[in-house]
């Protein structure tokens, strides 16, 4: 999907929400156990009740390869179901990569020939060459760590080197040099909220993918002030608030209102983008 | 398997050779296309022929992922088989993993528990919590990415701080408060070779895992030289100058022969050490 095509989705849409699949065997309603495949019963249902919401789905791949073979199966199924019925949304491998330049393209190969999502998040510490690989296919993203959510984000991110420059900061000027604001994003936390305005000084006009709102504690209304750029650029995940906010047979209804919740918040803050 | 069994292991074999095992279908000897399963199979001939010379097996999990389910199931029947077979070699998943923790911890579960391998490599960026719950595992490890053996290493990994201490020193000084050097390792490339010096005056004692001699032009000599310690600290990986060195029916046969080479020139390494 091009950029192009992305902020038409979000303003048709009046959402730039992304749904995080973080499926976890031991947190879907029991009911779903009987099931031949539950983790993929549980996203399917997921991703009917909540498409309409949302312009983006994140599946993070720690949660299926922690159940081994039948955890790919069922990350795969989803993949091709979301290709199949739902074609029109910005897919998302919550992968973390990066590795030597052979290994990286061989990931680039799997994620974006094979199963044809839209963008793979990536981890930069091996630097260009890790990077690189995933930037040569037309209309496919690579969404680099730039500031992460976690409490560990502070050990190394926020470095400052000899020139005043923060490891974030670099992170965010260098990559420039290899990818540009068409296939390239960055991940944010919401939780860093006051830092969009830092971050918006080096990437003015990246789109952002932020993760942290809801169980994280991040502000939507916080992120969007100081991240919103004139056509958005931004992604907001939320995982944890919207697929177990309901752990009964009711729980895709649930899913779909708390999407829908989210969504009208998102519809709000582009509306009081274009009043500014 | 606890340092004190790995240095038994090390000098009993006179070997610290890592077999790496990249395994590509695209490069693995044509006969065996006709195989059920013929990246399992070509595993399985490779680690049969090498075993007696190494002490470690390092599967990277990119060329496994690249081949989606099918991959998966190869990997896992290389693991089991080495589990049951070859149980006194140190197994490390080479998957640059590093995420927020609760996903961390599903990763620790799925390999350390459900597969019972010694050893992850995982990468830095994230930061403590990222890394943590790797540690709680007794006689399991993380390797943890330091200097890595690419190009790209340079663009952040060298960055001085304003305290004058390059990323990679910090990663390793600060990770030292989450872990020792019982339960915590670093990457370190080959292509580094007198950066090895610098490595040892900010983690002495920490075992070393070091990719990038063969194909990549690292120098043992050079690494042993800088990075020995008195009980070795070091395992050294070689995957293509190894694992690729004949793509006929003597495939295993040549692999065999070349890790013998590797070996004695690692027995010559111990006893160079010794003899200081």
């Amino acid at each position: 999907m091009t950029r192009k095509e992305l902020v038409e989705l979000i303003y048709a849409k009046q959402s730039f929400l992304c749904v995080g699949l973080d499926t976890d065997i031991k947190k879907i309603p029991q009911h779903l156990l009987k099931e031949e495949d539950p983790i993929f019963a549980f996203n399917k249902a997921i991703i009917d009740a909540t498409s309409q919401f949302c312009v983006a789905y994140k599946p993070n791949l720690a949660f299926y390869e922690s159940n081994g073979v039948k955890g790919w199966i069922a990350f795969e199924k989803t993949i091709n179901y979301l290709n199949e019925k739902h074609p029109h949304h910005f897919i998302i491998a919550d992968a973390k990569r990066g590795d030597i330049g052979n290994t990286s393209a061989m990931y680039a190969r799997t994620f974006f020939e094979e199963m044809n999502l839209d963008a793979l998040t990536v981890a930069p510490y091996m630097g260009e060459d890790s990077v690189t690989p995933f930037l040569q296919y037309e209309g496919k993203w690579v969404i680099l760590l730039a500031l992460t959510s976690n409490k560990g984000s502070n050990d190394f991110q926020l470095t400052t080197d000899a020139e005043g420059e923060r490891l974030f900061e670099k992170v965010l000027r260098k990559s420039q040099q290899w990818g540009n604001d068409q296939n390239m994003m960055y991940v944010v936390g919401a939780t860093q909220g006051k830092m969009f305005k830092e971050i918006r000084k080096v990437a003015p006009k990246h789109f952002l993918l932020v993760p942290g709102i809801g169980a994280q504690g991040g502000s939507l209304e916080e992120v969007c002030k100081y991240g919103m750029t004139d056509d958005c650029g931004l992604i907001v995940n939320s995982s944890r608030a919207i697929i177990y906010a309901d752990s009964t047979e009711n729980f895709a209804k649930v899913a779909a209102q708390k999407a829908k919740e989210v969504q009208l918040q998102m519809a709000s803050e582009l509306a009081k983008k274009a009043a500014n």
